[in-house]
């Protein structure tokens, strides 16, 4: 299919400060879109069109019943003023797999990446310059049937748009306070933890309003069944070090499959770290702080790329990590991972996809 | 708070075979809308207007974080041409517990109930007249804040729109096949399967597609946590009669405090049944079933009002009820509801409110 494309013949002014940019307020000048009709022989029409509301009949299923998906990736520029995609091809992958449990139809992976790279290539003085900043580009699908009855949709929305946003950690790589969570759940087993859809976001606020206020940053997740194995940060998957070992949750359907948890796995790995997805509870996370065996606590996603605890909350036991202070491990990640994606060190993964 | 009114220039032709209706697909010439902006002092802006399309920013949170709850009641239109809404009341205060758990801001439940009142004054002539035909009534919230951060919004939209809904049973009380499901979970406690949110429907949709594959109409959720006490069935409440007690589960939070529901307890303990909101396992009911002693299941909803069970297949294990039929109590308590909410027989709870 080819992707047709519409200029804008109205361009925004584009931010002049890019120390102010925040995360995702700001849109660029087109949006990418395409139609899935049922009736018309499934995804169709894919284009690239001037950025512009979406009008809706009321009664459209994802106002009332929540079918839709997201992913979040982000393009980077280079000193050398290249333009970097991470990892596009696996956002494209995860998106069919939320599609699967959501009973959305399939995307063309291929058509899709080559409509994010047109995209952004036509965005690309949007691609903000200062040291940590990015453009981060959100698909998203959304069911557009005008109808009550409770069904999978016959009718889609797919859509990219695109949002200049400042450095995560504008004064550097500060720790953050975590609260364990053990009241709500976020998801369970046979649920769909694993899927990046608004229900799971949309069943996190409550708890992250509520550590908000308790000035807790986000909320560690405990299992739905046994209220006591790690699961994820909501907007991260989560790494506890030890002397010998670096320990993530694996994935058993309730957590999201991270792309930077699953960079950061092969490039600690790459780096000659004993890394263990496995079950971790709560007790035991408990008991290695308490025998000063645990060095370092990360999270990490699209956002803030490797993000250190600085300090868990537990009931009443609060746990400092490595005294409020990023560590070695996740320093030398951070800089791995941010050097690849900037295109300050070589890319012998090959994760990078440049934009022409 | 004044709600003004924009009656239509252009009404729409109403459909000419009430027979024919269906459910949620046909909408009438006006909705209610309701703004909220946190700048502006809360919700404001009570409205009828034209139905028309929604216009939202590609950002507007619901789109991406699912932040979005309903409702679903009824008007029906008695023999001697009143119309009649059944417990709006219940509705407007799930409502608010549902947004309580989505920290979607409350609305005022008076002037709520003020507003579906006079929208359904306006559309009273769009209120079908074949016997066993209603308005469906959903007011719905949704998150129109255009960010892409995950909080709760501080922009949202208050909106009823009415559909004219036929008959559920066009040919009668026909029992259904119920799909008990062993591999998807619907909610958990600790989650939000007592919101009427969006992202619990989705979560269905899967399960709901695999069963009517298997030619099952819908699907029985388990609990998430032990995977065997009976839960719901996604649409409706579920009962179970034996000879000297009808069980239906407890509310524990993972499931849809019903309308119905909490109607059909109320009415048959009024019949001098004994009522048990306990928790059931699916091994119980295997066992009672195996005993001779499973007299009747049904389910309870607003769109079925009372859905009589005809089978029930659990692994490679078919229970049929009732030979299939729709069983003694399971009809009083449908003509008993029914007749209420179509005016027919005498509202000794003062369970309906009439529309002027």
């Amino acid at each position: 299919m080819e992707i047709k494309v519409t200029l804008t013949t109205n361009p925004k002014t584009k931010p002049s400060d890019e120390s102010k940019l925040g995360f995702g307020a700001i849109f660029t000048d087109h949006m990418f879109i395409m139609n899935y009709d049922e009736d018309l022989g499934g995804w169709h029409d894919p284009r690239i069109v001037p950025y512009a509301p979406i009008a809706l009949d009321p009664s459209a299923m994802c106002f009332h019943y929540g079918q839709e998906v997201f992913e979040g990736l982000k393009a980077y520029r280079t000193q050398d003023d290249r333009i970097l995609m991470f990892r596009p091809e696996e956002n494209l992958k995860r998106l069919n797999a939320s599609n699967e449990r959501l009973c959305i139809p399939k995307i063309d992976e291929q058509l899709c990446l080559e409509g994010l790279k047109k995209l952004v290539s036509i965005e690309k003085d949007w691609v903000p310059h200062l040291d940590g900043t990015s453009l981060y580009l959100r698909p998203f699908i959304i069911a557009t049937d005008p109808h009550l009855g409770v069904h999978p949709a016959k009718n889609l929305l797919y859509v990219v748009i695109c949002s200049p946003v400042g450095a995560y950690y504008a004064e550097g790589l500060n720790p953050v306070k975590i609260y364990v969570e053990t009241n709500y759940v976020r998801a369970v087993r046979g649920g769909m933890g694993f899927a990046k859809t608004g229900g799971n976001y949309a069943a996190s606020l409550k708890a992250q309003d509520e550590a908000n206020s308790l000035n807790y940053s986000q909320v560690l997740w405990l299992d739905g069944v046994h209220r006591k194995y790690i699961e994820e940060v909501g907007a991260m998957n989560i790494f506890f070090v030890t002397d010998d070992e670096i320990i993530t949750p694996k994935l058993e359907g309730s957590i999201l499959p991270g792309i930077t948890r699953k960079s950061s796995i092969e490039l600690l790995r790459s780096m000659g770290y004993n890394v263990s997805e496995r079950r971790l509870s709560i007790d035991e996370v408990c008991d290695l702080y308490d025998k000063g065996k645990l060095k370092e606590v990360f999270g990490t996603g699209t956002a803030a790329v490797v993000s250190p605890v600085g300090e868990l909350k537990y009931d009443d036991k609060i746990m400092v990590i490595n005294n409020s202070l990023i560590g070695d491990i996740s320093q030398k990640l951070y800089d791995t991972l941010t050097g690849i994606q900037w295109g300050k060190i070589s890319d012998n993964f090959n994760w990078t996809t440049e934009v022409k």
